[in-house]
């Protein structure tokens, strides 16, 4: 019953257990983004901004903010990204980036509990980003690998999972203030990845008792219909007991999917947000286009 | 390891924990289809016909046969639907009646190892459906109800499946030829009816090690989008376990989800199926679709 509590100055969201799956739009983010770098280097934050409300709009819970761009001014462009997000919105965002000093300017300006995103099992990682994280008394993404690069072994990123949450709590950070992000691999290329973060989604919750989270779109890395494999591992994990993800909420699909796990996972009450979401137009009860359907016959 | 296989006169299929989910097309079955009820009270068969080869060709493992006309001679029927499916397909059948005299006759009929659909836990239909099945060395889908209906326990659901598989083997018919069906509520209507199939689906893998099936569209009853919420039941049940569905594989959106659940567990090879299925036209290699995307970026 773990629940990871995220804040923007304004708005809370709750990572947890035995509620709707968060979504952290992926979006605001420049790598592999030609045209959004470019606008980013140059001082023009328009789509940054159109991203963040776009997301928003489409069912984000939270936003993921990363401005990493090489040969950047990486801190000087996550603190303004930041500052320019919490201006148009105030969901509870997750500062990303692999450069300590960035993190630590984006955690200056914010304003709120952060989740910042990430820290590794890797010694110096854990010995900066952890006394960042507890300075500023936010959360983390603890991403399972370490000096040894990512395992093929889901058992041994259980373990670097552990360590992290062991060493947080060195730091005085609560194992419920840390997400681990268990490593999707591409199923393209290893078969097994599906099951194994099934696998570890629930070890990491009935043994260690952390909020879980991934990069969903990894999965689908090399094959075509990516949002259709992006879909069915979404369902699963959360079947399996993942509880957020870092997504496209502007992809339609998997969105429904995500609508669709929560139903099926009871966190849906009464299912008003998948029915608010997909009833007919016209229609004004929660069953009115199927009124007339009958359940499929049953013996008995 | 279960597995269930079940036979045309020259085709076999094999439902089992390792395998691809075995999809049991549903159309056949004039239950609220009046038109199709009309035509084949008169004798015009040529819709069964259709709907059997658009399945296949639609991805149907197998088909059930299902002839419940009210006040018909339903006997005669669903022998004659089942000649004329085998007649224009190879792949196996459900044959599917809740008169047992109707399922002897389509026993009588068929080429090869059938799957009866289906026998409860109803003393009665213990009594005549199992010795039918055992005499014809056939294959039956077991529903986790008796005469006190079904219970919306589902632990008490389990005990009655467990019964039927005893009762089953007191006939020499052994587990691997009972398939279990641990029913499904409407989810509208049950918001635990999602876990609860979970729960079931693993608890008759691991412990009573039998194959599961389902009807899978009952779960959306009186739902909008009703293929969003069975694509969503359909991924979340194979990643518990479940083995095979009774269900419509006309709706793209769901044989999508089954053939991506698929991919997640491991059990399409190299994702040859949904490679095959969804390559861009042109496309001649597997990733040439997304040859220049890279992974997102991983801090390492």
């Amino acid at each position: 019953m773990t629940d990871t509590v995220i804040a923007s100055h304004s708005r809370e969201v709750a990572i947890g257990f035995n509620r709707p799956f968060v979504i952290i739009g992926e979006r605001i983010n420049p790598t592999g983004r030609k045209v959004l770098a470019e606008e980013m280097k140059a001082g023009n934050y328009d789509r940054v901004i159109a991203d963040a409300l776009s997301q928003v709009e489409a069912g984000a819970h939270m936003l993921d903010v990363n401005a990493g761009i090489p040969l950047a001014d990486e801190p000087a462009m996550l603190a303004e990204a930041v500052k320019l997000v919490q201006s148009v919105t105030d969901v509870p965002l997750s500062i990303d980036s692999s450069i300590v000093a960035a993190l630590e300017s984006g955690l200056a300006v914010y304003r709120g509990k952060a989740l910042v995103n990430s820290v590794t099992g890797e010694e110096d990682r854990l010995e900066t980003v952890l006394p960042l994280v507890a300075r500023h008394g936010a959360a983390v993404v603890a991403i399972s690998n370490d000096e040894t690069g990512i395992s093929e072994d889901p058992d041994v990123r259980f373990e670097v999972a552990r360590k992290i949450i062991e060493r947080a709590q060195d730091h005085g950070i609560p194992s419920s203030d840390v997400v681990v992000d268990p490593l999707v691999m591409p199923i393209g290329a290893i078969n097994a990845a599906g099951r194994q973060v099934m696998h570890l989604a629930g070890r990491l919750r009935s043994e260690l008792k952390v909020n879980t989270t991934c990069g969903a779109s990894n999965v689908s890395f090399g094959l075509p219909n990516r949002n259709g494999i992006n879909s069915a591992f979404l369902t699963m994990a959360i079947g399996a007991g993942m509880t957020s993800a870092i997504t496209n909420p502007l992809h339609e699909e998997v969105m429904q999917a995500i609508l669709g796990a929560d139903v099926m996972m009871g966190h849906d009450s009464d299912c008003m947000r998948w029915i608010a979401k997909y009833r007919e137009p016209g229609a004004s009860g929660a069953a009115r286009g199927n009124r007339r359907e009958r359940p499929r016959r049953r013996r008995g």
